[in-house]
């Protein structure tokens, strides 16, 4: 094709054309602007600095899409991308207007901790809800989580809290990050389903006492074994940390404080499971079981 | 010192300053045959030949002492160990006769998925309870899981059934191996007390056949509600892998199948999760809750 050639077409088709082009640019330099922009929402900083974070996979973007999850753009590894529902999700996005960037493999391959990748990621915008705004609905529950270390067991803990009918989660302290990429991962999507609410100690227990929300603390020394708990509504489920569990102002500020009895030598079982735990017997209450 | 003084002391004292000399050598080249032989286990492979496995951690070797767990050889970075407790536990293995061997922290730090190494670790001889040997008693109840994908989940799994009182782990299907590092790890000691059993789906239904136990299924496509479920004992709670749950072929022999019923778009929650909440019910209904 020579000049004269683009420019007998007809120039709506030209011009078309062109933005396809742009849109679809591969990107395979490892310092490109653009792939450092997202490889730096990888990061706590550029999480923190730009209040945006990486998906990556299909059921992940399905489910940012099925929630209004306010995605940005996309990345493509167009090599991978073989699936038809998530060639079509990539091509629904960008014909709604959302920016899309195709990557080559390696770089794509940096952009994700999954094993097997899709081919189909994209940047979404942080959702936070302030804490002032939230009034607990009269029959709701509430998970309260105090600095979770690793983002794996917090990303576990957001997908039994969406199974479980949990009204929000309020993260207390500011080192669990709902949005590192191990945590989204282990959400399965249901990140995008939940209230998530940022807090200090101190604004928890204020919130918990103002809105009459019953606080249940969960610890290894609690007095009450976990099946003798009878819920009282609105109320909120309150776990502390897999090495340090709850601080001791916030075990004091509690209504309850139950236990999870175990055999064995154990001491402790994982933090995700007995959150899982909790939750179920909480919403077995609330169902009436 | 020269060798006229060597010469001099008593002969014993000799002898047993040189053998704590090369016990306590320290190992530093990435080729040495004896760091390669450590290093191999954390492989299938290198675990499947020997049928050895490494632990690290203090806690993790202070639960196989408790627990008699066969130790072959302990592995030391004198250069973390700092911990007086982890020390003592290094100084009463050697002088029971265990051999040490020293490592350079490079060396050391390839060992462990440890953030926060601690200096000291072990190789363990694998435990396997043939299945013909084992008769489930009366008020028992047992776990069984086919091909989990993640061994993380399988060493949170082992950890649950210490504390929910589980009677031995049936692992059906070659795929699972709860001696991989990450499941050491994620086991926190609850390794060593298991009985476990690894066994075919036949060998498995012929061996819930045989022995009278109630096998318990879970499923998200299961028609009773788990709270509905009323143990028979002994009983075993059979669980599927993390992708494609359980097979046709286990799923058709069991006695009942139960679902954890789920909220908002969730389909599934985490493997260990869910068997966590399973584990809890079938121990509150054993302790009568």
């Amino acid at each position: 094709m020579n000049c004269n050639q683009i420019h007998e077409w007809p120039r709506s088709t030209y011009r078309s054309e062109i933005m396809h082009e742009e849109k679809h640019a591969l990107v395979s330099h490892p310092r490109d602007p653009r792939f450092l922009a997202l490889r730096s929402l990888q990061t706590p900083q550029g999480r923190f600095r730009t209040g945006l974070y990486l998906i990556e996979g299909i059921r992940h973007v399905a489910r940012a899409i099925e929630h209004h999850a306010p995605i940005q753009s996309l990345f493509i590894d167009p090599s991978i991308l073989s699936n038809p529902f998530g060639r079509k999700l990539a091509h629904r996005l960008r014909k709604s207007g959302i920016p899309s960037l195709q990557l080559s493999r390696p770089l794509y391959r940096e952009l994700t901790l999954a094993a097997a990748p899709q081919g189909i990621g994209a940047v979404v915008r942080q959702h936070w809800t302030p804490i002032a705004s939230i009034r607990p609905e009269r029959n709701s529950f509430w998970l309260a989580v105090e600095s979770i270390d690793s983002p794996g067991n917090l990303g576990t803990i957001i997908r039994t809290a969406e199974a479980t009918g949990v009204a929000g989660i309020l993260l207390i302290g500011t080192d669990a990050d709902p949005f590192d990429p191990a945590a989204v991962r282990a959400s399965m999507g249901s990140l995008f389903s939940q209230r998530l609410v940022k807090c200090t100690a101190r604004e928890f227990t204020d919130w918990a006492r103002s809105s009459g929300a019953s606080v249940i603390a969960s610890s290894p020394t609690g007095l009450l074994d976990y099946r003798a708990l009878r819920c009282r509504w609105p109320a909120v489920l309150l776990m502390g940390s897999e090495k340090h569990g709850l601080s001791e102002h916030l075990m004091e500020t509690s209504d309850f404080t139950v236990r999870l009895p175990m055999l064995g030598s154990c001491d402790s079982i994982n933090v995700a499971v007995a959150t899982g735990v909790l939750l179920y017997e909480i919403f077995n209450q609330r169902r009436g079981l």
